[in-house]
């Protein structure tokens, strides 16, 4: 294996060696798992081809420190080859200095593309759209658009979705590639095309994407407010939009923020920001739990074997609870549940909780009753019966509140879920105990 | 609202004109939520072209229970209508008996390709391609290859790759159909086509979902042991991969199973089968907590205020393991981490955990001190320095370890690294306190 960061030139010039054989995975893995300085001399013995493949394949924060550690007429030429929405997104990252001076490096066309994508809000289908679309118009004969197609392939994002607008960019409709090689040479394009999936520049990119797959598109067009056409979003960009959103969705249900980069070359103090901020919070909150056993001090001094299941019972609170938020988000995500049906959702899992509860219950009231004696395993079995219910309403309720409030769901759920179940399981807990116990 | 289960004809039929009016995406949902007796009313009044469409986009669970209750010849159309794959994976939910009966029903071309995509095992790539493969012999010239492509057009799954092949089925590459319509009419397929980016038919499904899409394809060959073309994978099967991983991973990583189809359309009893066993492994691994505290219960009854920080302490520690299980899964997932960098992931998360704890830990001390005293104060700075710090590289290990053992990361994560924190944090605790206090 490869030591953490081999410094001397002789391993460096081993590590450019051992780069000329690898594939490009390797290399994308190698680049991003290297400190920059490293990255970028590994990176200069790589071919134009090679690097170009494995430069688009990194993500925009890694291309910027990259773009700044390399330095050579390498990186115009680069950044020439990028198409202008993956443009977009370094430039994004890049030092506003930096971004300019490679702006002036691009020619007229590309550097109006750019400027047009970079003109869309951060999370816009916009920003992730090509503004190089290949288009018919209505009136052309299918012998036409097919010699248009075959002059103009080149230089499109796609063929294989072509967008027919009329004088003034307005889109009318698309024709699928395939459907134009099997109509009739005299047809008219105007009578081939059909009504198109489409999105708003300005529309949320999850959103977006979803339509996308749910169409079963390779390629959706993108129009300004006035239906005008500004861009087509294909296949890989969708997918990219998917796998981010992915990506934020599982990083923040552990209470975390997605890294920028990849884990292994994100600096130590990068990651730490990235978790410090929620563990803060729900530490913070937590201290609702020590405020609810402060209540019940006496209780636990009088019976102190109390103490023994409450790690035992917050827990099981929380893996209920947060059972019942992930399908729900996931639900939600996909479109399976929407906000109005927030009542069906509590009853389900009012009842599915209900059914876990006296599982675990009766469980608990054996075991715990046999060792512990009957009172104790009656409380036992009456708090796991009454936290279960409880932590999966709670649990289902938290990510459609989050939606109808417009935060994400994500958010809201797993962690806080566990800190809430936690202090409420605790109340229930000792409530239970003081009347079984009669304390 | 639409009420749980409407049971009166009057209500159906209301529906059912409600039904005429609505997009695809809307009857999916209703389709998808209301019982299958009454889905399949609905479905009956839909027109042949929406009734597939909708069809389609159920999972194929849902698609059986339709089937089994529809009974009309609308079915035998319907399975007609589906791809191969789709088909495939209905059969396997269906009863033998349904699923022979409608075999029969398909001619003979038809069911040969089901056959042959049922053939391979359940988590393999070859369920989900298609064997309606359109090819091309190298010693076409281009101008046949195009004339070949528009009359089988119709049929094939895609027509944007075309895999080339020999004489016995052997995959020698691929042309992209922009590539065959810009060449020059007599040059040969053989000389424009490229090396293909393939898979095996019993490769995994998700290693070859993320081949396909880092290679950014539109569709990739699928070959058998001896390199012969058997089917191709198109986008839409990719991305339906790729979301059937993220879902079970979101599942497990909350421990609990995917449902087989929507959330609001499962009975409860198989909700709670998706949660029970993990619910029961997690809380009977919970006793050890029990234990670890038995053995502390002497000094909890000197010191009940130690039981006080008991949940915000696990708390904190389940929290900060997640976090770095959850990075780390996922770092493997895209491949930024492999098995390998397990020493690396470790010097990384133990420092990061130190980080974190110390921050933690300094304001755990400061609060805790002025509250409860400086020696309190201290017992909580230390134990939640120490605590962090573990969690972090459990956390990060887990994934790592699961990975080597060939478990799907996702399942050893979350939940049992707070069961395991849970418990080894109560140790730290105590052990610290004992020392701190003298005990």
């Amino acid at each position: 294996m490869l030591r953490e960061a081999p410094r001397s030139e002789s391993q460096l010039e081993h590590l450019a060696r051992e780069a000329q054989a690898l594939p490009t995975s390797e290399l994308v893995y190698l680049v991003e798992t290297r400190p920059a300085t490293e990255a970028a001399m590994l990176f200069r013995v790589l071919g134009k081809g090679t690097a170009l493949a494995v430069f688009e394949t990194l993500p925009a924060p890694h291309q910027a420190e990259l773009i700044s550690a390399l330095r050579t007429p390498q990186v115009a030429e680069l950044i020439g080859d990028l198409d202008p929405d993956d443009r977009a997104s370094l430039f994004d990252e890049l030092p506003a200095a930096v971004a300019e001076r490679l702006m002036h490096g691009l020619d007229a066309d590309e550097r109006a593309m750019t400027t047009a994508v970079l003109g869309y809000p951060r999370h816009a289908i916009g920003r992730y759209m090509s503004p190089e679309v290949l288009t018919l118009s209505p009136s052309m004969s299918v012998r036409d658009a097919r010699e248009h197609v075959r002059e103009h392939a080149e230089d499109a994002e796609t063929i294989y979705l072509l967008p027919v607008v009329d004088g003034s960019r307005v889109l009318l409709g698309v024709v699928g590639l395939r459907r134009l090689l099997l109509a009739e040479e005299d047809a008219l394009v105007g009578d081939l095309a059909h009504e198109a999936v489409r999105s708003q520049a300005t529309d949320d990119r999850e959103d977006a994407a979803r339509r996308f797959f749910a169409a079963k598109l390779l390629a959706m067009p993108i129009v300004d407010g006035e239906e005008r056409l500004v861009g087509i979003l294909t296949v890989d960009d969708a997918i990219e939009i998917l796998e981010r959103e992915n990506h934020e969705d599982s990083a923040r249900t552990s209470g975390s923020e997605p890294l920028p980069r990849s884990y292994l070359s994100t600096p130590i103090l990068r990651v730490v920001r990235s978790r410090i901020v929620w563990l803060l919070v729900l530490a913070i909150s937590a201290i609702l739990t020590v405020q609810v056993l402060e209540i019940f001090e006496d209780r636990l001094e009088q019976v102190v074997i109390l103490a023994l299941f409450i790690p035992l019972l917050t827990g099981t609170g929380g893996n209920t609870g947060n059972q019942a938020a992930t399908t729900v988000t996931r639900a939600l995500a996909v479109g399976e549940v929407r906000v109005r049906d927030l009542p069906r959702v509590v009853w389900r899992e009012l009842r599915v909780g209900a059914v876990l509860g006296t599982v675990l219950g009766a469980l608990g009231f054996m075991v715990s009753g046999l060792v512990y004696g009957l009172a104790i395993g009656t409380v036992m079995g009456l708090t796991l019966l009454s936290i279960c219910t409880m932590a999966a309403i709670v649990g289902g309720l938290m990510p459609l509140v989050a939606k109808k409030v417009g935060a994400d769901p994500a958010v809201f759920s797993n962690p806080f879920i566990s800190t809430f179940c936690d202090a409420t399981g605790l109340i229930i807990y000792f409530t239970i105990a003081t009347v079984v116990l009669g304390l």
